[in-house]
């Protein structure tokens, strides 16, 4: 079988209806692309509408795989878009990464990152590409890189990725996590549940498999992704020594992230805040430690009875990821895993030591954000985004959830929803997703879909309470056309259109699917407040 | 067709699994039973766990529908629970309210509504009730119903209904939506989605009926109901007058809350505060009037040229009202209806409006509460509690949402958790659901329980950022039992414990459903986070 035949076969089928793709150039370099989703909308209905824009372009992650012409075009992989940014710098050579392929890696003594080109004053076309898909200044875009505020996750090896950028000071990213474990999934499924999360929005994917096989499928997700990939390199070491926790060492640590960076790895999470001194510091709480890689390295130092080895080879760590642009993902080893755990003495003393080692990340000129909790109630939810800014020096929070109450298995992805638009208002960069089966068991493709619109939504009410101009933009478009009774147009400005317009479809069976019905099926053709609101505005 | 066989025979299958009704008694009165849904645990796997209790009583709006000695007893009515308190105060006397039925009035000259009781220094059953329903002090209750920062809706013509209270010292309360439109629905319908609201947790059901038989609807789902139930009078005043709106009269408004009254309605949206002089304010809106409510006064004051009746009339409408005992939920017929429009001085000038209407409706010691919005971005959440502490003078809050983005149509119920969440923590005392289908369609039974149970998150999570004990409780059996891998424990604590456990059962798929397996599916039994940090306290 060939993946890519059967991806192209199946990403033609979902494209969003009532939008197609359309791309912008850039301005400094000549061969920047950037694509948008662009809804055409219909004239108003009524002649007062005062709507006077016919499309609305909104940032699109599905990469090539909603291009007509790639689609037409019987490529077999998606396309490179960075390959010859990467090139031109003339800063890499390309190595054996194995029996059957190179990988590109900096020159000796040279360092790759976004963050060491942005702090020497060089505006790259990743940092143009992702200011005009924000809107935003090539240079200011260069100097929140250059300052640790945002980063652009793109390793060398990853030619195939679409620039994107996270920070606070930009639109609030959400990633899906995907990933097989040991009892579940094969590589067709993870490819599947990869292209179906740009499909619904995902700005960033973590591949989290533990399985066996979980080279193979990294390989094949990474060359598929138009987005940048993530991953917890902890898993394969584990898997390397068979699952056997004391058996892990440096050595095979440092072998697995190299393996990764050449497959294209864009950040790596890695726990090395976990410092030996605060695993007793868990002992009263009530779920303990609830991450994996968290768990994992606390075994481990207390087996040896020694310090974490990534924190004490967390600059040899550093040596390595700068020749191919990795970025850190620094891991919340002792996130809290229940409302009662949320914001002790483990949480914060770790969350202190990610901020240390965050410096020392940036003295090597390597991007960073810091990853964050997990389970915390509302009311403590601001104190974890202060004291984030403080401790972290303003480096990017890459928050899971927060999810502000424990008892809701089965229906997570909305109280995750909850404590992310809040956090997300209040400066995380980036939101991690979690579907309706957490606690409970792996995500199927509709648990990933509703655990991505319910964090787009999260997202998007974050940027919305930011002011946002782009977001305000998009529910300005919306209001108008409920008000203009632009049925059409209100579908193709959802997150979901065919669900929208399924809905409407029901509610008013039976009749003429008239896309400019003047009253909504909620109140009837006879006490619709729009339509009386309407008239009297137009008596005026 | 006998209803009552039938409601009985839907009650009895979707009872929820895991938990059995349980009464609590009083003190102050021998014949006060409240009820709960029991949770029984499991002893703790592990015997290092520090459960000790062997149950959790939840809050329970189900009524005798999930009480097996009322099923099996073949009554055809649900019980009466406050008729022997009604009569026993004396002050009721019974008039024939139709062909067919009596109703109870207050003696001439006497009041018979909560806060009036409360004001004078009297525990009433209905107070000690909801005193043991919250874990509260019976006087702490009656002192709040008389300052007038809570209320206890409850009609004297509705007596089966079970007391419940609403305000922000006590745990957050949801609202369901039900009631047919010109274009669908029947009574059986309608009954079924009153049932099913409670079966899921509603805590008060309002019946927005447009169509045709409303009268006929509402007294079902009255007789039917074990929460207190709403209604919007005007709607049912304008169907009256065949829907011309400029014959809608205060005679024809009186009549219709009278007959409301009498069937037991126990509180009435009024949209009283909409005055004339405001309908300037929201020309230049993007949406304009969006409350059905709202429109339809608005109108009828720029027909007539005249001043808001229900403004006019108000104190008219206060004289009836405490004769019955129904409560004000003062309309928020100006509240914005897309983000763009929220908190203008459209909405603000009502709101003041409503404060003294408030101040109004006290003087006769009329229990009310405030509506709010509607469509408010996350960072001017907070102005609007501020507000309407302020304006209304502590009276309880009841908001629809708010929904903190326009663009989630098919998504609407979590967009409006998200922002009911916040507004709940800062104080609102009662969420009004929305469900998937909002800004679409009506919604069906599916749609009504998606709606209840994300708002049901919302609340509770306001009362866990509230610290409320029982809340707390509540997660933190969950956390213990999760820790404790107790997976039957977890979901029964769950809200939809049957969606859980099928959940779960999909993941572990084709091996043993084993309830105390030691790890869990997201991670398999080699990387179980929570195995290995059980080990590690074991190891202490």
């Amino acid at each position: 079988m060939n993946p890519q035949t059967q991806i192209k076969r199946k990403m033609e089928l979902p494209r969003v209806p009532g939008s197609q793709k359309t791309y912008k150039a850039g301005q400094l370099f000549a061969d920047i692309r950037v694509p948008f989703r662009r809804i055409k909308l219909s004239q108003a209905a009524c002649p007062s509408a005062s709507t006077k824009e016919k499309y609305l372009d909104l940032y699109d992650t599905t990469g090539a795989y909603t291009d007509p012409t790639w689609i037409q075009s019987g490529a077999e992989t998606i396309p490179a878009t960075r390959q010859k940014w990467i090139a031109d710098r003339n800063d890499t050579v390309s190595q054996i990464a194995s029996k059957i392929k190179t990988a590109l890696q900096a020159k000796t003594g040279r360092n790759v990152s976004q963050m060491h080109y942005a702090r020497r004053g060089i505006i790259t076309p990743e940092m143009e590409y992702v200011a005009v898909r924000e809107n935003a200044d090539p240079d200011f875009v260069r100097q929140e890189i250059a300052s640790g505020r945002a980063i652009i996750p793109a390793n060398i090896n990853h030619p195939e990725c679409e620039p994107m950028i996270i920070g606070r000071q930009f639109l609030v990213k959400i990633n899906s996590n995907i990933g097989n474990s040991a009892m579940t999934s094969s590589i067709e499924e993870e490819i599947e549940k990869m292209l179906w999360s740009i499909r619904w929005g995902a700005d960033t994917v973590m591949d989290l498999s533990t399985g066996s096989n979980i080279h193979a499928i990294r390989e094949q997700i990474i060359r598929h992704s138009p987005v940048p990939i993530g991953s917890v390199p902890l898993y394969q070491a584990l898997e390397k020594v068979n699952g056997e926790v004391h058996k892990l060492s440096w050595d095979v640590f440092k072998e697995t992230i190299i393996g990764q960076a050449r497959q294209g790895v864009d950040y790596f999470t890695i726990h090395a805040g976990l410092r030996r001194d605060y695993i007793p510091l868990t002992i009263k709480r009530t779920t303990g430690i609830v991450s994996r890689g968290g768990s994992i390295m606390a075994k481990w130092c207390q087996i040896h009875n020694k310090e974490n080895f990534l924190y004490t080879h967390f600059e040899d760590i550093c040596h390595i990821v700068k020749t191919y642009d990795v970025a850190f993902s620094l891991g919340d080893g002792l996130r809290p895993g229940c409302i009662a755990d949320a914001n002790d003495q483990a949480q914060f003393s770790e969350l202190k030591t990610l901020g240390e080692l965050a410096r020392t990340a940036w003295k090597h000129d390597i991007q960073v954000m810091i990853e964050g909790p997990g389970h915390v109630p509302l009311n403590l939810i601001q104190e974890n985004m202060q004291k984030q800014i403080e401790l972290c020096h303003e480096s990017p929070f890459y928050t899971l959830g927060p999810l502000p109450t424990d008892i809701t298995p089965g229906y997570d992805h909305i109280t995750s929803a909850i404590g992310a638009a809040m956090i997300g208002w209040l400066g995380t960069a980036m939101l991690c997703y979690v579907t309706p089966k957490e606690h409970l068991g792996l995500p199927d493709k509709e648990d990933v879909r509703e655990g991505i619109i319910s964090h787009k939504i999260a997202a998007h009410i974050a940027d919305v309470a930011k002011s946002h101009p782009l977001a305000l933009k998009w529910d300005n478009e919306m209001a108008q056309a409920r008000f203009d009774f632009r049925w059409q147009d209100q579908f193709n400005l959802c997150l979901n259109p065919e669900k929208a317009q399924r809905f409407r479809a029901a509610a008013i069976e039976g009749q003429n699917m008239d896309t400019d019905t003047n009253y909504c099926s909620m109140c009837g053709p006879k006490f619709c407040s729009m339509k009386i609101s309407r008239n009297l505005t137009a008596d005026k």
